[in-house]
């Protein structure tokens, strides 16, 4: 594991938590070490999320030979380095979203991980909730026909605190771009997943907070250079369009994360602040009995959720990772395949396109199409 | 009242129903008369709705010199004519929206309207929405601060049926645009109405079905040519930015005209299926107790609501329309201003200018600015 | 009309409403006059709602020739007199509900109207909201199988204001009861209409504020001797169980009447707050896709509704009382029945047995059954 | 930990969780055995929640001199056995809910904790959800005022198949009552923690399936002498009153406990599907802003949930297992009170009383008062 801090507590409690539900487990994780920069934290993620060893160099990590898979939650600029030495070492990873910062990274990192052979995965998290592999399977088999409109909004208000500090999350250098790569990569990997490749794109990005205080030193201020809001619009190569829109500015939003999809033959709609609820309509009822319908999606018989609880016993943000892990453990152990249900870093760097188009976008005033210079 | 329709039927409604809700009314309606083309139907909507005498010529109702006001709810084709001719002869003007087919047929209904000093008022009528003019209320005292982010869609579905016959709405020379002009216009007018002027646009627009049986003749079809759907960026001259839609392909949405506003203080949702229900978030609240609030508003101390039933007994669609007529009868009796509240010609064409600038954009794949032709 | 404030204005609105959206209306509403005890506030209302004249005696109202149908919207203490004159005199007669301040009454009422062949109707308006009437069909057609459980809860807050004065609805004598007849009158109506006759029943009721300021003079208080609020369950001569509340002390609730029926094979609720919407469930659907629907109830072959606007135009609270008297015209036009879809004197004088068997179970501290005593 | 199916599981995860969450943690759990009757089950279960042995007897494990803490999870006629035990060897102990079969077995409990001077604790798990526990942080601040009247139903469906085998929780002998002592518990332990205790109740009860297969041979069927469900109303001492219901046959609820408290000042409402919301009213807002508000109970300074993740990711059913633990560790650590937050053994017996209460009244026909026998 790479990184101690929110992905670094989140992705070890998955795999504890993965043998225990997902029971036998297709392979049975050994936590063997965890990396990060600053020694007296990390020993205590080692002691607190239960890794037999640790390391403040991540080369130490990637290099033991234990370590068969390499999980990197390291900030975006920490990206590139640990997941192509780690493919180059054999090692198959699960790398945080975004992959690169540019695409660019991400196509470098794509490359090493196939010359190498290993299993490579980025952490869209989000297509392991139930209640969006359930939305997946209802496209697929045709619940809504043809996808005509898209609208995804992922919606966060934590930045309008003024005094939040600049991160690494407000810096181009490390961050890539700020609410269009964090969150807006989550829905435009959403999108491809759902209704297929993004043909070309406009956007609007603003920054609402130029300047917040140095981590180091609250007293002085730093420039932030990245995004805390952007809106784009989007066309598909299936012939649909939408919109794409995130923000770290909307007032009461607190991980709000909206889709809605509306096909020729109905609609589906989910948001992750109900994460455990997805809403469709079709067009095929009875019309005196037509309406959105909220699926609770606890069943036995949707997606990864029966292996937790009866019906009704909700599940929160966490466990859709824990299917994640579950997903990536379950391929390297049949030497299967990550996609269609994981991301791997051909979607990474498919996602990373789509925002560069959108920041070419922003620069040009005009449409811009993703991915032409690959 | 001219038409007979959807529209005549729904303002003949209102100002049936003012006099006995907005007791004593400013001034009594007396309903003079009713035109519309076809003898058998306007004849009978005469006796329907009260009218003392129809015509099947709008030049004799326009010309009768007991008509003080002129209802216009005809097609978009015929807004110039009646409007210009009806200032022309010093009646009072509440026009159907979009006002005109493009800003030219606007400025023209502009300026023949203030050029008679007759009152002129377009029928935006969710500007007459309790909720949303009470939106507008809390914004005008800062409840949510600056305004940082719109998000405003207009959603129906009954075009999804492609034996919808091609009535004139389906048609560029009669209608202008589609759901653009149609439900567009309204969210363009209620985000001028809640947020300010729009500086720029660019948008995207689709026809999902081509063509459609003709009225007179279903065995034959005629060609579509205004858009089924339009999404299109925003960016408001105060520094907001933001995304209009509308769609007549959403499947289930009847009649969803969802509204999101969000500023450095909190946010605002509206929504028109829910329309006595306004949506609040307020940053200023303690922290442990934030949280959208859902206002019902029937109260007495609600804008217009308090003059219909006890609190909780809530209004149907039709009543912001007898809100609307209400306020017009008052500016004409009282001489007084149709604006801010209500939407004058004036804001009528600067709708029209969006709807251009959006069409542009389509054409050139780049941002446009309305409005800088006039 | 006999009486000019809520229920006077409610009912001449739907008189005048209705023959415009039925149209043609099975007979034609002449408004002959109205009749209230204060001379000004008649004379005003007879202009404003459009009587051709006013009476201050409510006995002159009933005898006067012209009149055919007499609508009671007076106190319930006025029911008896004018219903059994109005019957013996072969009037129709639409009167409020509760029938009767007790069984004794309405049993009066009916026998007076069944003498005379008259038809006549109690205004249980909310079987005519087009939701309701729905959820009734839905149920005849087994849409929910047998029904096995009930709840009903009719919850408003106006009365937590201390100040609010001691009017009629405040005394046994002039109400008979408190939020029980007023609020639960509806509710037994409905559970009636919706599952079937109550066997049994045992309830509980408070009154929290024990006095208030005389309408006529607020320096002075005078007792309130009903209830502000009651609970009580109930067993349906079917086999179902449940339970039925009201309340006039439950904050934030406005006028927030919430029914949930479950059967063998589904399950349906409403809200009065969101009178468009109806929420159903089935087992029927595959498993993988089941859950709580949300139906829009505004289309064309929706009961009522398709009369008004086109779907997704939502209608308002006294939309129901359009379709009451649109349902009690067109039965006495087709020499017809009330009964099954409206509620007769017979089902006036059913729901006062019931409130009376509540009120004796609050008393014996025991289940009572309603109306052995006739 | 005594049982090793559903509680079992959860409780296993909870203390696997706890100290990783809660970190450091008060004391951290040692996983020393697992007990069940059947081998091979309890074996495995030892080997996935990682138990470091197993007994097929309970008496052993209590008898284990390295256990400090006896977790009882099976079925309720097997509680009164181990906790006696338990306490008598001095260790602490966390029961599953309902405490005894009837108030007999509960009594003895508590006397045999309270003699041995062990921590003891009831898993009424619903206290620890953050939502509940912030809504009786505000009823104990007086955000609500005085509680008037009070509404919890706790409604599931999984019993309609009748195809579900007979298990102990069918059975009176082994489970006391059925949704009544499963479900009915819960919210009775709900409204003593939020309102007050119960002086009085009346109730009824149904079984809607009389027979069902034999879980050891499910050709032959058994009967059922529990309840499907139940309604009851109650007073409190405290001067309010309300109703109590619980079903395992209400189509479409899964886990559906909706609590609804309403108090001189304003008004809280919580639903188990949506556990992250809260939904509170206040009178002493301005009155043009009144509304029922949703609160996302996941942010840093809400009980517990502070310890998950970042505000708006939202925790499941789980946790509240998680916080319970860590309240009784804690306890056990600080030699603390479980009481008021945790429910005692005490609290256990008060369940028990009322649930003896509806079970008399529903005999007698008449209101019964909980616990006067002890």
């Amino acid at each position: 594991m790479l990184g101690y801090s929110f992905m670094g507590k989140a992705h070890s409690n998955a795999y504890a938590r993965m043998p225990v539900f997902f029971y036998p487990p297709p392979a049975r994780p050994r936590l063997v070490a965890i990396a990060g920069r600053t020694e007296g934290k990390v020993k205590e993620a080692a002691v607190r999320f239960g890794f037999q060893r640790y390391y403040t160099d991540w080369n130490k990590l990637v290099a033991d030979p234990e370590v068969e898979v390499v999980d990197n939650g390291l900030p975006n600029d920490m990206h590139l380095g640990p997941c192509v030495e780690a493919a180059e070492r054999g090692k198959h990873i699960l790398c945080e979203k975004p992959l690169g910062r540019n695409p660019g990274e991400s196509q470098a990192m794509l490359r090493a991980a196939e010359k190498a052979g290993v299993k490579h995965m980025v952490a869209f998290n989000y297509r392991f909730v139930p209640a969006v592999r359930l939305a997946k399977q209802f496209i697929d088999e045709g619940y809504i026909g043809k996808v005509l409109q898209f609208r995804a909004a992922y919606l966060q208000d934590w930045a309008m605190d003024p005094d939040v500090p600049r991160t690494w999350r407000f810096r181009k250098e490390s961050a890539g771009s700020g609410a269009l790569g964090d969150l807006g990569a989550h829905i435009i990997d959403l999108s491809r997943f759902l209704v297929g490749e993004i043909g070309a794109t406009v956007g609007i990005a603003k920054t609402f907070t130029g300047a917040r205080p140095l981590p180091g030193d609250p007293t002085k201020k730093g420039e932030v250079d990245v995004d805390d809001a952007f809106v784009a619009l989007v066309k598909f190569t299936g012939g649909a369009v939408g919109s794409l829109e995130a923000s770290r500015f909307c007032a009461g939003r607190r991980n709000f994360q909206r889709i809605e999809i509306h096909g020729t033959e109905g609609s589906i709609g989910f948001n992750l602040e109900r994460l455990n609820e997805l809403e469709v309509y079709s067009n095929r009822e009875q019309s005196d009995r037509r309406g959105f319908k909220t699926i609770l999606v606890t069943e036995a018989d949707h997606p990864f959720v029966g292996k937790w609880w009866p019906r009704g016993h909700i599940i929160g943000w966490e466990h859709a990772m824990v299917h994640e892990v579950y997903h990536f453990f379950d391929v390297i152990a049949r030497d299967g395949r990550v996609a269609p249900w994981g991301a791997t870093f051909y979607d990474g760097l498919r996602a990373d396109e789509v925002i560069e188009a959108v920041q070419k976008s922003i620069s040009s005033q005009r449409w811009e199409a993703p991915g032409l210079a690959s």
